[in-house]
């Protein structure tokens, strides 16, 4: 008999794990369950998944592997519902984006069988139809084993995960809801409340000529989906709490800094956040410190290709981009990240070959006041 | 006699002032200062001035209008140095990123001959070397007359700065204090206080597995330099505190939502802040709704002019693109926001011909658990 996979919830991630897993073994026989019917029929004309059940129960039953790819909300009930049907050897895993209580709920029903799971991929894009077998190669999928979890089946989960072409890591589930708080969670929350703390302030046209490109950075995914988001911030209330009020804290801290005058002290807080912030995001195999190269150029098709085209020739790999579009519109500036002081140097020269006028930033000198 | 402008502070805005008004009117004198006479001599050199003056008082001597652009934290003082030289019938502006004290300052000292100005264009990167006459164009230029502002003034100030290509927008100066606190000082040391907040909770190889693009975006601006922002907060103390309360205040009232399990408050603050994001940087003239196609893409050179050179052809405008680099190197994720559904579905289709698995996402979903 084939080895049968259940994939329960068909949307972007079930799909794409799907599809990924019957790529790397074409011989399992990948049992598929949503709620929504309609769903569940694309996921098995798109030949992610070979059978597909509205009832969990009947997609779990002969399973050796069992992945739980609802949305967070349901995952707590999910896996109470198919407790029973889950064949007493299969492994469980799931792609919640919070883990302590879901993998204590986990532990609870399967015992170590259970492996929590967060694929750090992807998104929560609509549905199967954006389902990729290659969402996931070279990302990192967490995995959050602990004391209960038997040796057997983080081997295997971690086996699962290698093969889709994701790099597993453990972190302990508390660990990982402390850090998505602090790296995910709580930036979102402040994306929003910095929205609102601005649009407070004045009528849209002020706003809108007084926006720079920063706020336009730090607020960017506060357009996120909301349901989405209180399904996540529900799931990890506790590290989300932590993080805000640790957050609320610092900026209290930095109030007073202000309201007394310690400006040393302030210039200090700047500093400290500026080398971390730049050592962060620092890739491991940076040939070169990073140069921003900017540009005022018109707001017309063809502009960036031409740009990038010439970047391509010499050989420079953007790093980063940032099209800042004037408020008048017609106009923008565009600010090129490139590694390597002199492969910076020649893109400027052949930018101002074309007719560009070129402006040399080394790091961190990305200020509007 | 020729006119006399004068600009004190040869830096990039000053410098590119002086650029721009000597190309717009080349029969005008533009005698310069700076306290540092490199930077002076530089200035000279470079065309931007006509004559350099290390004493404030010498360069404003005989000037119809003096612009003060030296760093904020020496304008107050620069403006009590210049009082006396400054002629009795000359006007008197300055670009200083916050107002009210200022122009306190300013009337005090020039009565109704002193406007206050702050150009939201350019940044302040380095020197006269970085100073552009084309700095301005299409750019809003914030001007704060008052009650006593005379109107003769205010009438030559707006003149000047629409010759350098801004759009002059009178605001009140405490309004204008207001507005940069919540949409750019606060930002600021938020993403500061957010970086922190992060690395609080764990190493770097973990920070930098889980921390997706929305981190990246939320604490871009971190990087910024901290001397530059110490001047600016400090000479924007009295907003700062405000809006810095504010944003405390919203996020304790979000706290008390997690805390209490108030969700469909949170969805609707969430989403009211979506709303409100997505509506501010609408392009007035958007020929369509934004669509994020998303490309999972080789971090290579050359890879940025293939997708943007299919975009130009087919005469999509690129308004927005943000490059992911996965964790592990060598991968990355692109997405590009073009207007128009049907631009974006022919782009699309382009981009796949070429052997890229595009996929596309309608405005605000761009949402990383």
């Amino acid at each position: 008999m084939s080895p049968k996979l259940a994939v329960l919830g068909t949307g972007l991630i079930g799909g794409s794990i799907a599809l990924g897993a019957r790529a790397a073994r074409p011989e399992v026989v990948v049992a598929g369950h949503d709620v929504d019917a309609a769903a569940l029929s694309a996921a098995v004309e798109s030949g992610a998944i070979t059978e597909g059940h509205l009832s969990p129960e009947h997609a779990v039953s002969g399973a050796e592997f069992v992945v739980v790819c609802v949305p967070i909300d349901a995952m707590p009930a999910t896996l109470r519902r198919v407790a029973a049907a889950v064949p007493d050897d299969a492994i469980v895993t799931d792609v919640g984006s919070a883990k302590r209580s879901l993998v204590e709920e986990g532990e609870r029903l399967f015992g170590g069988r259970f492996v929590g799971g967060h694929p750090m991929a992807g998104s929560e894009r609509h549905g199967i139809a954006a389902a990729d077998p290659r969402l996931f190669e070279g990302a990192w999928w967490i995995l959050t084993p602990t004391e209960a979890t038997s040796e057997h089946a983080y081997s295997a989960v971690t086996s699962f995960v290698a093969r889709l072409g994701a790099t597993p890591v453990a972190v302990d589930p508390s660990t990982h809801d402390a850090l998505v708080a602090r790296l995910s969670h709580v930036p979102q929350l402040t994306a929003s409340a910095l929205v609102e703390v601005a649009i407070a302030a004045g009528d849209r046209e002020a706003l809108l000529g007084l926006a720079a490109g920063g706020f336009r950075d730090v607020t960017r995914i506060a357009s996120s989906n909301p349901d989405l988001w209180v399904g996540i911030l529900r799931a990890n209330r506790v590290a989300v709490l932590e993080a805000l009020e640790g957050l609320r804290g610092r900026l209290g801290e930095v109030s007073s800094m202000v309201a007394e005058g310690r400006w040393e002290q302030l210039r200090v807080f700047l500093e400290r956040a500026r080398s971390a912030r730049l050592g962060l995001f620092a890739k491991p195999d940076f040939d070169g410190a990073p140069v921003t190269l900017s540009l005022l150029v018109p707001d017309r098709p063809g502009l960036l290709a031409e740009v990038t085209t010439a970047a391509g020739r010499l050989g420079a790999n953007i790093e980063d981009l940032r099209i800042v579009h004037s408020t008048e519109g017609g106009r923008g500036r565009l600010e090129l990240v490139v590694t390597g002081e002199e492969r910076a140097e020649i893109l400027a020269a052949a930018l101002e070959v074309l007719g560009h006028h070129v402006e040399r930033m080394p790091p961190g000198v990305e200020d509007y006041g």
